[in-house]
């Protein structure tokens, strides 16, 4: 059984190593309404942690079914000023953000892709001056998730709804690093400390490309601009506030080049996008377009995907993580991006992160874009690791170095 | 047990015979976070019914709660523009308004009721000129209530809290006429016309004031404006639109004269304001003022009330309710405004509501007064009612007539 004081921990890790929240600072909590009992927690650890107000944003994805299934793409699809003033609202006062994630997977399956994908364009467009605020980390945000029945289910289908969500439950207090015996902002520490020496063994090597391969069929090189920046762990703000947006996470990431991908990837996980679960899937790249692609199922929705915006058949993100972690070690699926994105190395199409390229507080959109970095309204990550994977790097001078092996770094670090 | 089919019947009554939503109409609802299983079953019922969009405005008292214990009182003071725009714009679409209470006895009687004061009035004053829109019914609103554990074994204190919140659903639908045999529709048009035929029966008398007496010590004269209207059960907005604003509703009321209140009113239920539970009151008046006061419990809670703003001591309505009621006659003590107020004759403190004056939507705010209305940023009903409540009418000629004893209305109706 979850004790309401590991419940207690996770939200004091979530407000304090997660989002870091500062002393009279504004934290908004993005959740659904049935995630009631572990808000509340949130919002009284983040005033012990001296918060300045906290503001819940609740949503009910059942709710949000329901309005799919009968209100006009019309109306859904309407994002009025007081909406957008809101967002303003919240950048002036500088919050930070907590987005407390449980998804139901596949809960929107049967509704139309086609009327999802129109109101999901609508309401980013309207809303994308605001994305930049946590995308470019001018405040604080972490993202973390929290069980509910049919996504435990999901993840543990021989038990009942109770069994399956205190099991899921213990599985990612697990991949937080809680186990209710060791400290865990220490372990959290300790553990930021790891994926930073790895950045920073890659930001010395200064890679122009990496090559993948595995026996599963990917072959993909995929190059990186010059100056970019490996990071992962802990981030700072544009102020330099430490946090964590990502809970867990097991990925050092960077950005590669637009238009320097080229080869094939092959998914070592299902994908669920818009509700829709993907399965079994590879796409192909020419000058770092997505030019070709096939899934077993949900074919259509990972087209809708690719074919999202003008920037999502490129990729933005590079991550690699080793099958030496906690989440790989579960065996589990977790059928959630969170989850599995750090059980294996992954791929992003649609948006960089701007922070991968030195400098980019300086830098134009259009600077940006001349050095390499895509931008989308969209980003969606993808796994692709394994435990045959082996990762060589490409340096300017024209050497290599099979830096990853077997599923696992095999650089010995240089401290 | 409480079946899903009968909470879809009084979710259907809800957003049918409550707000009775308009085709394309735009249906905002109102309600805590625990009560989204039944918020669901009203978002579904209300697009069945045509409803244009629902959009849900979630709250969670216990979270407001954490805030009052721990934030600064100027920052909840605060009520940024993109709220007002909010409501103007919901204004704007002409929409409709389902209230879902589920509130916690006695919440807030740990929390400074200063503070919960100056919130409160800060809070009503920036959003004061959206309550009008329902205050004088331009678009039509309904609000309704819903069990939670706490509540439930405040009425039911010798249950466990599964057995209390059972008890409580088949007392709240008993209220609301839903038994899962006869169509509640049905009954609900039954009783609005009982309701009406009583109003119309006082509003032919036009009674220049009321004499209230009954054996607990209220001694009570309330004289009415010229050209009051008393109304009750199913209302009509402005455009003609019928809808019941209250579920359930056993009154029918009307506007007192402002400065002509004399004498004194002795409490019959505990009345619940702002999170406290103030018990054993009597109020006297002199020229319509509350002079005097007492309260065995929570006295300080009643001055508040009293002194909350320029027309808080006055009186906004007086209604008349039969013990006759199926929740007087339920023997329960609610705890809650909405259902007690219907057990009882009663009062409110504050704010009259516009339509009991003949002629309202062509006068003046000054006009109105200039006849009598009063105007507050409150509203709070208090019972008074007994089985031994006697009421004198007196007509203008002198005469006078008794047409309510021993609790109960004793006219022959006049059809």
């Amino acid at each position: 059984m979850i004790t309401e004081s590991l419940l207690r921990s996770y939200a004091a890790l979530a407000v304090r190593q997660g989002v870091n929240v500062q002393k009279g600072q504004l934290l908004v909590i993005r959740a659904q309404v049935d995630s009631a009992p572990f808000v509340r927690l949130c919002v009284e650890e983040a005033y012990r942690a001296n918060a300045g107000e906290v503001i819940v944003q609740w949503q009910d994805d059942l709710i949000s079914k329901t309005a799919y299934e009968w209100a006009d793409t019309e109306v859904l699809c309407q994002v009025p000023e007081w909406q957008k003033d809101r967002e303003q609202h919240w950048v002036d006062r500088g919050y930070c953000l907590l987005n407390i994630s449980s998804e139901i997977p596949g809960l929107m399956s049967a509704i139309d892709a086609a009327k999802i994908q129109q109101v999901t364009t609508a309401r980013r467009r309207a809303l994308e001056k605001f994305q930049d605020y946590t995308m470019s980390n001018q405040g604080q945000w972490c993202i973390l998730a929290i069980p509910n029945p049919q996504w435990a289910q999901k993840v543990f289908p021989e038990c009942d709804p109770e069994e399956a969500v205190d099991r899921l439950w213990q599985a990612i207090l697990h991949s937080v690093r809680i186990d209710g015996r060791q400290d865990p902002a220490a372990r959290w520490r300790e553990h930021d400390e790891k994926l930073a020496r790895q950045s920073e063994w890659l930001n010395r090597q200064q890679f122009t490309s990496l090559h993948f391969r595995n026996g599963l069929g990917t072959d993909l090189t995929v190059a990186l601009p010059e100056d970019h920046l490996w990071a992962g762990g802990a981030e700072k703000t544009q102020q330099g506030i430490v946090f964590n947006p990502n809970m867990p996470t097991e990925e050092i990431f960077t950005m590669p080049m637009r238009t320097g991908v080229e080869g094939r990837v092959c998914a070592t996980r299902p994908l669920s996008y818009q509700g829709k679960l993907i399965q079994n899937f590879w796409i192909e790249f020419e000058g770092g377009r997505a030019v070709r692609w096939h899934a077993e199922e949900e074919e259509e929705t990972l087209s809708r995907l690719i074919e999202f915006d003008e920037g999502s058949c490129y990729l933005g993100e590079v991550a690699l993580v080793d099958v030496d972690t906690p989440i790989f070690r579960s065996g589990l699926l977790f059928y959630n991006t969170l989850f599995d994105e750090n059980a294996s190395c992954h791929l992003a199409l649609g948006r960089a992160y701007p922070m991968n390229l030195k400098g980019y507080q300086t830098l134009s959109e259009q600077q940006m874009k001349d050095r390499g970095c895509n931008f989308s309204m969209t980003h969606v990550d993808f796994m692709f690791g394994s435990e045959d994977m082996r990762i060589c790097g490409v340096r300017a001078d024209g050497t290599t170095v099979e830096f990853f092996r077997d599923g696992r770094f095999c650089i010995a670090e240089e401290k």
